[in-house]
Parts: structure tokens; C-alpha cells; sequence
């Protein structure tokens, strides 16, 4: 815990040598590491990450980097959102100590040719629709830790399959972090908030309330004692289908840690959805219980 | 550099909490930190890294582990050599402060999936042989390197394409340890040490000799002026096949980061070569000049 109230300067940096620097001192000093890797184009979602990471860490690091290797060819890496200073100014006030924006080319060096991989998981759902995207987050979520080398690293429950990926290879790699998932945020009526909402207008945006619709009706279900996830699941799609405009990548029922969808109720599962909406993607989870 | 030349005691452990604490311990007092990786069955290849991990660095990690994914289903698993208590006894004398042995399923646990790759440098060469050794390598290499956090940590140069391959991966990964490559150890004659030597019979080890000697005439041949590198590896070859029982898988001429075959003589070269003498697959390299 920070002892520190008080505005403290936040140094903004995309040098690797002094990030590096100002991590060996604030470990040499003892402090507890934070790091909240991001794209950039923040909202309050990512601000709870680093005000959580701020809550339980000493030394708080935001990544910021647009990582080309996690963008299909089809997408929208060119018009991803860029708002730099905006983006400072809010990490300054959630209690960041030091905003690490590497540019492509120090992170993808000339003859650059690692990549890591977790296999099965990255196959399923996201990994159905963008064959190259989970790659692209593992190895650059790799390298942004090994930077940074924090005791916790803050994911967003929202992109919930990359918080299990990331979580199986920090495992699996025996990486020496904690990854902490925070909760969703969403907007009052319930649409979680997502960095590429920006491109929806009014008609997408009531739309896109069908995916959390859909979530709480199979939490509903569960709880009033449905015990046929099939049904379940077409429940969810069907809710979905019916409102205007949204075409469906996939509504499941699924293990939160293999992401295996399920046949039987189980105490933990995760409903996990996925639609088009217009030409945006969107993609949201509740945990069920 | 230790200060102490006194005999130290050796922590053996298989324990991956225990090696954490010692790490964390040691990392506390400001130690510089060592590693060297090895599958074990220690020759005096092995005990040099060991030394020169022990004159550089403060604490000296030698971690033995036979890495199943790193052998291919035909490949010598089984049957490799495992002498434990003889390697702990070369461990102690050479220096080394703890000795990590973990067991299979804790490198691999149920679940298993992540793995990191070198693209390009690993279809090689060696590669092209054994194509999936490297991958094996690489993801041993980094757990070691992750649990152990060195800030040094040693590899021979007897297997150039390995210490290739991990340098790239380091630097890639932006992993926070210095590789370092040690030359290769030989008998009096020229062999260069390997723990697969054992499986050679007394004619078997003659005819491996003709390895060296191919290494030996490329670099004479450079020495002298020869600028025609495809007649170099022609000879190299020849002065391999020309043995009895060699079988030659290749013989070349490469740069030393890249790996690629040479058409132009430059500065930095490396001759690499490999056979199979009798069943015994052997392997070696020398700089030139």
C-alpha cells in the first residue's frame, strides 16, 4: 500500500533502459509492482485496473503500446484510437507512477522471430474468429511483464478469454506474477465498456444491449434451477437474433478455466457471447453464479 | 565475485518454492545471480560453465532436468544418461550454490500448453533434423529462466545453434538475463566433450574425430586465403565421409547470428558440422577465424 497520498509526478516514458532503471529501484526500495498493460484509448474500465493496482502496489506501471501482431489483417489497427495526451492525463490522475508507450519498432526489433503460444485455449471462441490475435497478446503480454517484471498484472474480466490465456501461460511459463482479474465495468444500462464502443451510433448501441441481455437471461435461468444448457444456450441466441442488426459469433455456456463448453451444470461457469454489430465486433461474459 | 573461498554448502532441491525463497534471498543481498542449465550426466563441458558462472556471479543456480520435449519419439529419452549423485558431487566441487532437480510433472503439470518459438533459426540445421527439439529447448529454457531470474546465464558453444536460438529468444523476449556462451571443452585430441560420447565404442570415437579435423581444415583453409566457401564444405565433407562409419548430415559455412549458409567469406563465420557415427548422432562447431 502506497503511504503516499499526496499528486505524485508520473514519468512517461518508451525507453526500455529507463524503464528498466526505475524498476530496479522501486524493487531495490522494496515496493510491491503493479503493471496494467493496455492499447491505450482508456476508459473506466481500465481506470479500475489502475486504481485497483494503485489500492495494492506501491509502484504502479501502465503499458501502453497498440500491438500490431494482435490485429487479423481484416482489422482495425490503422483507425484503433490514438488519444495519447487524454490518455496520460487519466492514467496520471488514477495513481500511475510510470507509463511505459514503447513504440513498434523497439518492441519488434529487425530479425524479430518469438512468439508465445498457449495452446487449445487460444483455438476456441475469440480464437475461432481471429486465428492469430491470442499469439499476438501472449507474446507481447510475455515481453510487457518481463519489462516490468511486476509482482501483479491487472486484466479486465471483459476480454475473458485473454485473462485465462494470459493466466495458463504465466503458469505455465512459471512467470513470477500474479494476475489479478478485475471486474467489468459497464455503462448503467449494462453494456460493458470496450474501447471499440466508439464506433457504435445510437441504433448499434441499443443493439449491442442484447449481449448483456443475453448473459443475465442465463444467469437468470441457472438460478431459477434450468438445468439444460442446451436450452440455455439457445435462449441466449435466440435474444440476440431477434434484435435488429446483431449477427451472432457465438453464445455459450462454459468451464472458466478450460473454457470447454458444458453439457451439465457445474458451481463455477462462465457464460462467454459474441456478436457483430454493424460492422463492430463486441464481446462480453458474466460469471455464474 | 564471491568473496568467500571457503567450501559452501550445496542446496539440492527439487522445490520450486524453496528455489524461489533462495532466489528472493539472494537477489535480497544484492548477489549477482547465475544460472546453468544442464540435463546432467556433467562432464567437464558442463563443470567449465559452472566455473565460470561461480567467478562471475555470487550465487550459481546448475539446474538438471532431462527435458522429454526437447527429445523426439525416436531419441535416446530412456536411455540418456541420469548419474544423480556423481553430478551433484561435480556440481559442489565446481562451485555451484544450489542445484534445482524438479520432476517432470512439476515442469509440466496437467494442463500443460504453453510454449515459446524461435521462428526461423530453429528449422535449421539442427532443426531441419530433429524439428522439434528447439521448441522443447526454448520453453525449458525459459521456465528455468523465469523460476531462477539470473542475471547471467551460461551455455556452451559445442551446441551453436541452441545458444543461438536462446540469445535471440532472450533478446526478443526482452528477458532480464545476459547469455553467455563458454567455448567448447575437447579431449587432448580434439573431440569435443558430449554426454552422448559415452555411446561411443573405441572405433566409433576415431571415426568422430574426422568432426574436428573437417572443423580444422575449413578454418586452415580460410587462413590460407581460400575465398571459395562451397569448396571449403565440399572438403569438409569429403573429410568427413572419407571416414569409416560417418555418415554426414551437413557441413557448412554460416553466419553466427543468423544461421544462414555463406556464399562470401566475412568477418564472423562459424563451420558448423554434424554425423551420425555409427548410431550415435554427433555434433560440433568452430568460429573462424
Amino acid at each position: 500500500m502506497s503511504a503516499d497520498s499526496l499528486p505524485r509526478e508520473m514519468l512517461i516514458t518508451a525507453d526500455f533502459s529507463e524503464l528498466r532503471r526505475s524498476v530496479a529501484a522501486a524493487r531495490h526500495a522494496g515496493q510491491i509492482i503493479g503493471c496494467v498493460p493496455t492499447m491505450g484509448a482508456l476508459h473506466a474500465g481500465h481506470i479500475s485496473l489502475m486504481q485497483q493496482a494503485h489500492a495494492e502496489c506501491d509502484f504502479v506501471i501502465a503499458t501502453l503500446f497498440v500491438n500490431p501482431t494482435q490485429f487479423g489483417p481484416q482489422e482495425d489497427l490503422q483507425k484503433y484510437p490514438r488519444p495519447f495526451e487524454a490518455d496520460c492525463d487519466k492514467c496520471r490522475v488514477a495513481g500511475v507512477d510510470l507509463l511505459f508507450h514503447p513504440s513498434v519498432e523497439s518492441i519488434y526489433p529487425p530479425g524479430y522471430s518469438t512468439f508465445v503460444e498457449v495452446e487449445g485455449l487460444t483455438t476456441k471462441w475469440e480464437g475461432a474468429v481471429r486465428p492469430t490475435h491470442f499469439r499476438g497478446v501472449t507474446t507481447v503480454v510475455a515481453k510487457l511483464l518481463n519489462l516490468t517484471q511486476p509482482d501483479k498484472a491487472y486484466f479486465g474480466q471483459k476480454d475473458f478469454q485473454q485473462q485465462a490465456i494470459i493466466r495458463r501461460m504465466c503458469r505455465d511459463l512459471d512467470m513470477p506474477t500474479e494476475i489479478v482479474t478485475c471486474p467489468t465495468v459497464r455503462d448503467p444500462d449494462g453494456l460493458a465498456l470496450s474501447s471499440r464502443n466508439a464506433y457504435l451510433n445510437v441504433t448499434e448501441r441499443a443493439s449491442g444491449l442484447s449481449l448483456y441481455r443475453a448473459l443475465c437471461l442465463a444467469r437468470d435461468k441457472v438460478r431459477t434451477g434450468e438445468k439444460d444448457l442446451a436450452a440455455i444456450r439457445l435462449a441466449m441466441r435466440a435474444e440476440m437474433e431477434q434484435t435488429p442488426g446483431v449477427a451472432v459469433d457465438y453464445a455459450t455456456i462454459a468451464d472458466p478455466d478450460s473454457l470447454v463448453e458444458l453439457n451439465e451444470p457445474q458451481p463455477r461457469m462462465v457464460a462467454l457471447v459474441a456478436a457483430r454489430v454493424g460492422p463492430t465486433r463486441l464481446i462480453d461474459n458474466r460469471l455464474i453464479p
